[in-house]
């Protein structure tokens, strides 16, 4: 493995809970960032960070880039509309093998766009895994887990989650149990899950209360709010992670700040498919752990951690008519540093001693950027991710100076042109 | 002038109020478009537009390009205290020589993201004129004029802002009379400055209805809106362009309707201001001409339209809880079809037999587009500006495969570093 110094760059940290920038060298050494010079023994090359930010690297906290494919290809439909009549019977015809093309079409937009790890809920065995192996993208990976016994016949998938876990587990790649949502898993089935991660000490995650249907069937059928089902049914805690929340009713938010659950806000899909705003000011108050996420490029429609920054500050700013409600550096550490803390992998999300090198280094002299008044400030209001020069995940380069070292950008859309023209 | 065939790009257009994407072959020929082959005395270069949209540029209806170099300055912070304590004291200390840079640097971002048209409200004589002129960025620029009486006090603005029109004036460059707003303007100039604009055949444009104090201090000063006050002085017409128009109230939305103005949505910066949400899906429904503005960079804060026009319709879906509030199809005419109108000016706004050559050409092979399922729904919901490869106005182009032809990036950052470190 190479090590690297980085020198002349303007550094974006944490320290206590509040974004630090300043300009200071980095020792590259192993995958892990140091700021101990090298000694006359070590080999390294020296990277020059001039005029750039070099920052942790974004998390995706959700999303499913199986579904890259499928970009504008369901566009203003209605979410149960868009669900059931426009994406499942896509799925449903798809080859287990394009699975593999599609989730590299995504990374190769993540990567591109300083994502340097994700959470994904998938629905085809190994491809989505294999993929993120081969592209060098760390990765927390589910396989969707639907049914009435994770046992019967839910069973079939479970197994595979397990045997991608066994399969690919590495430095870069952890699982996640992953039952799709309230809607579609029985009671049973959420429990006995539930109680699979707490003994394999796996994170899980679940869609919840995304839309209003979902929250009146629920009301309808168990006399309670999803929030309120699952926290009853000992679901909740500190190593499940909560997709959407849009629809908070009663005291939802109170029993997730119990459980210490993180929520992952998705702005773009849910405004795009009709679902409405996550109530995120009163979350960010009481303190949950809110993290950001793109969904699928299916409801969004781009994986871009840059669009959405922007996006979920402006919308809650115009929501609240407030122009304090979410501010800049909340974005920031949103999309970095309470991801690191949802995943429960204090490696990630910093640049500290010993932290992984995932790293992204952002032009500063990118027209969108320059004046540099206010770099933070800048990441959320003016950056679109075309700023991203080069990203470094584990310490190993994967995209340089905007070429990508380790996706064949060519080869993936042969095999995408081919896979929309037989399946869409 | 060069003469250009452009053959194998995606052609998109508007007819009959429809948007159409089709293969077909442009002519540019002495500045404007044709569909008629050249004969064989004339001259012309071939551009190859594979895997490429071309689009007619898009028009940013509202904005003041000399605010570009306080990107970030003054962020998370109300609407009062950012004009009048914030903004307003850099504009009395800066020398009128660095609104030619700070515009230059708007042009810059602009054009780099596919905008080939704006329409400008400014403060320093002579130069963003000047400036765009140079960058050869097709303008609608305005001296902000204020005060008690056009030819008493304000007549020193209003003298520029006719010395600037008559300098000037070009085949991509014309003048707009702008009144500020009604809160630095008396009924006095107001109605004089109609007047004026009526004599000279002149567009108008003016900010209305951006905050609630504007409006609270309207009822209390007038007894009517500021929309109300406006139209009961005759000040409202066809050539009048009206921006913000947030704070809606009574019948507001009507009399705009009635009066034939246009509104300029500027969504980011009333967002980031705390000025709330304009009522989008009313005015469209009411069939008012709206438009798109960024505003200046200081309060949004960037000048990429792209970022504006997913912003407006995720926005609007997200308020209105309903996924086909405001379609793609209606945020590309409102960019483009819908500014045209405003301004009055057919020969922009559409690619037809004998518009002006105003074309941006959108790489289709960009991991935000791919794979291309719905083209005109991805400049909405995908398109982050990055994708603008080359960009052509009236017939000549400005970038060229992401190279500037008309702008000096490195001498413009150069010198806005200076003023920057000077005046900020």
């Amino acid at each position: 493995m190479k090590n690297y110094k980085i020198i002349n760059g303007v550094i974006l940290s944490f320290r206590d809970d509040a974004l630090v920038t300043e300009k200071k060298t980095l020792y590259i050494r192993e995958g892990k960032i140091s700021f101990s010079p090298f000694t006359d023994s070590e080999q390294y090359e020296t990277v020059d960070a001039g005029h750039m930010l070099v920052m942790p690297g974004l998390i995706n906290m959700h999303t499913h880039a199986y579904m890259t494919m499928m970009r504008n290809y369901a566009d203003d439909v209605p979410f149960q509309e868009w669900l059931f009549n426009r994406v499942m019977p896509v799925e449903d015809n798809l080859p287990v093998e394009a699975a593999y093309w599609t989730s590299m079409l995504g990374f190769l937009e993540m990567i591109t766009t300083g994502t340097t790890c994700f959470v994904d809920m998938h629905m085809y065995h190994r491809q989505s895994a294999l993929a993120a192996k081969e592209a060098g993208i760390r990765a927390y990976i589910g396989r969707g887990l639907v049914g009435e016994d994770l046992f019967g016949d839910g069973y079939s998938r479970y197994k595979q989650a397990l045997e991608e876990m066994e399969e690919f587990r590495s430095d870069t790649m952890d699982f996640i149990l992953s039952p799709h949502a309230i809607y579609t898993c029985s009671e049973k089935l959420l429990g006995q899950t539930a109680e699979a991660a707490r003994e394999k000490g796996m994170l899980k995650q679940i869609h919840l209360s995304e839309s209003v249907t979902e929250v009146e069937d629920c009301l309808k059928n168990h006399g309670k709010t999803p929030v309120a089902y699952l926290y009853d049914m000992g679901f909740l805690d500190e190593k499940t992670i909560l997709a959407h929340c849009v629809q908070m009713r009663e005291n939802d938010m109170e029993l997730i700040r119990e459980s210490g659950a993180s929520v992952v806000t998705n702005v773009a899909s849910n405004a795009k498919l009709g679902n409405g705003i996550a109530p995120l000011c009163q979350m960010k108050d009481l303190g949950i752990n809110v993290c950001i996420g793109t969904d699928g490029a299916a409801s969004n429609n781009t994986l871009n951690m840059f669009r959405e920054m922007g996006l979920l500050s402006l919308m809650h700013k115009a929501y609240a008519r407030d122009c304090l409600a979410i501010p800049s550096d909340y974005i920031v550490k949103a999309a970095v540093l309470h991801a690191s803390r949802a995943l429960k992998n204090p490696a990630i999300g910093n640049i500290e001693e010993g932290s992984a090198a995932d790293l992204v280094f952002v032009d500063l002299n990118a027209p969108s950027l320059f004046p540099n008044n206010n770099i933070v400030s800048s990441l959320c209001y003016s950056a679109n991710g075309s700023e991203v020069d080069s990203v470094m995940i584990n310490g190993t380069f994967v995209m340089r100076k905007h070429e990508l070292l380790t996706i064949d950008r060519e080869r993936v859309y042969y095999e995408i042109g081919k896979i929309v023209n037989n399946h869409l």
